[in-house]
């Protein structure tokens, strides 16, 4: 039994800001080897319009091949209908849909409103419904900016609420709520969670941080505070942000797995084995901005993860 | 009013991994302007044998400078006896005297017991109650490795409890609990720290971290959840662990800062004037391992610290 779930978001919020084309091979291996170390769930690409983000031209083959590794979750970010309907096609175990809380992040993402958006996810999720291809995914109301904006600055608590209760109301077996920017910070961090997890009761909740200004892990364990069980990460911390260079991008998985172990909370991954996939997925990306500091410094003397354990 | 205390300790605990010798005015340039940019305590060096580090042998003028800037608290770190003499010739205003906790430790750190530094402790008191000849310093009683060691691997919380009640009966004003080589996680943070503080009732602790392993403010959150209120830190997270290349040392002043006035917490201190002295440091310091974030990802749009607001 796993304690709290590890979300691998890398193959989708990583490698989307890295230029040049990873092969399709190397993906599919990142993946299958990250799912080999007890990751459970992968975000193994994003369903934009191949003319907006080239490196995702290879989603169906690597879908395709994800989906052949049993016992992975395998999930997509969609922004829109169309890409719905992709996912839907292929056959994703889950649908991570994502709306900006804040207007102008929305109107900039994906050029529309926020309300138009929600309509979309209604949409979506009626064609979940309506027997799809390939049998009913999982559909997840995504939030991003939910803690700030680098185009608004402060995003009003009451709107993420709200818009959450929405998607909720629309019909999202789940919700991610997402710290885009890295804005966040762990007192915000429990006032918000804590807040939306009162209002939606039992859907559950994926905390989505960037550890842009640092503060990811002191987030994590905020969120922790109040009841979040489920995080996304970035191995290696793959995904600067495109406003802040040399800033760190996601969390980055091998150490949120290590803060979690050694606070005792299960993860079901193994450590060590997380470890090499980060130097097997560097030493194929090249140059890139990593981040992390568990695989440089080692782990502690006596360290045991519970799979080690 | 300051809700929490930041210490500056990067002029003793960077400057001890410092290999070549920093200009005495650069050290007094860069205590002068943390203090102007708020910080009220720094600990300005380490009394030593200079044969062992060099780097403080000119902490006579270090500290004599330290003194004139009017409402510092200036801190030393003492190892034995007779740094302690030399901190109270010189006036010092706090005495932080330091023992590990895990006996393998303090062999190879002091060459002597846990117990015969324990009684050194209690000599160090006396002589700083028998009208030392500039004033009664503030003594406190450091507790290094509290967390782990990276030769003894985990340390027993009892132990560390059963130290530092002694080292409170002995007359030590404040405790340090140091998590020296980053063995800690908020867990054990909160388990250790929250059970030293119901054992020693009004006594001040402050908690000092690294970063080695990325979890250092973490440990922060953790730690302001028991309710302490002063952390140690280092301008640029100066201080990278010997044990580790490339690891971090201690969690870095500006990141610590940034997080507690993002939580609300006022400290007092300016963040955009302490990320100048960073800029300082760095540009006279030459070639180091600099660690921190928001120095180089800046400040969230609408940032209000307590100074600035």
């Amino acid at each position: 039994m796993v304690d709290v779930k590890v979300h691998e978001v890398g193959t989708r919020d990583g490698l989307q800001s890295v230029a040049d084309f990873v092969p399709t091979a190397v993906k599919q291996a990142w993946i299958a080897k990250e799912f080999a170390a007890g990751v459970g769930e992968i975000e193994v690409c994003s369903f934009v319009p191949v003319k907006l983000i080239p490196q995702f031209a290879d989603a169906g083959e690597v879908v395709a091949h994800a989906l052949g590794l049993e016992g992975l979750t395998v999930a997509a970010l969609v922004p829109n209908l169309k890409g719905a309907e992709r996912a839907l096609q292929l056959g994703v175990h889950k649908i991570n849909y994502v709306i900006s809380v804040s207007e102008s992040h929305n109107q900039a993402n994906v050029r529309r409103s926020t309300e138009e958006s929600a309509v979309d996810f209604e949409r979506i999720v009626a064609q979940c419904r309506e027997a799809p291809p390939r049998g009913r995914p999982i559909v997840v109301g995504g939030l991003s900016t939910a803690m700030g904006c680098t185009i608004e600055g402060k995003v009003a608590e009451e709107r993420v609420r709200a818009l959450a209760l929405r998607l909720v109301a629309a019909g999202a077996d789940e919700l991610i709520l997402a710290d885009t920017v890295g804005y966040g910070d762990p007192a915000a961090v429990r006032r918000l969670f804590g807040a939306v997890k009162s209002d939606v009761g039992d859907v559950p909740i994926t905390a989505h941080f960037h550890d842009t200004r640092g503060l990811g892990l002191a987030n994590v364990v905020a969120a922790l505070d109040v009841g979040v069980r489920a995080f996304d990460a970035s191995l290696a911390g793959l995904g600067g942000c495109p406003y802040a260079p040399g800033a760190s991008g996601n969390i980055c998985t091998e150490d949120l797995v290590f803060l979690l172990e050694s606070m005792g909370l299960k993860t079901g991954i193994d450590l060590e084995r997380l470890i090499a996939v980060r130097t097997m997925v560097c030493a194929n990306l090249g140059d890139q901005p990593y981040h992390g500091t568990i695989a440089q410094a080692g782990l502690p003397k006596g360290f045991r993860g519970a799979v080690a354990a």
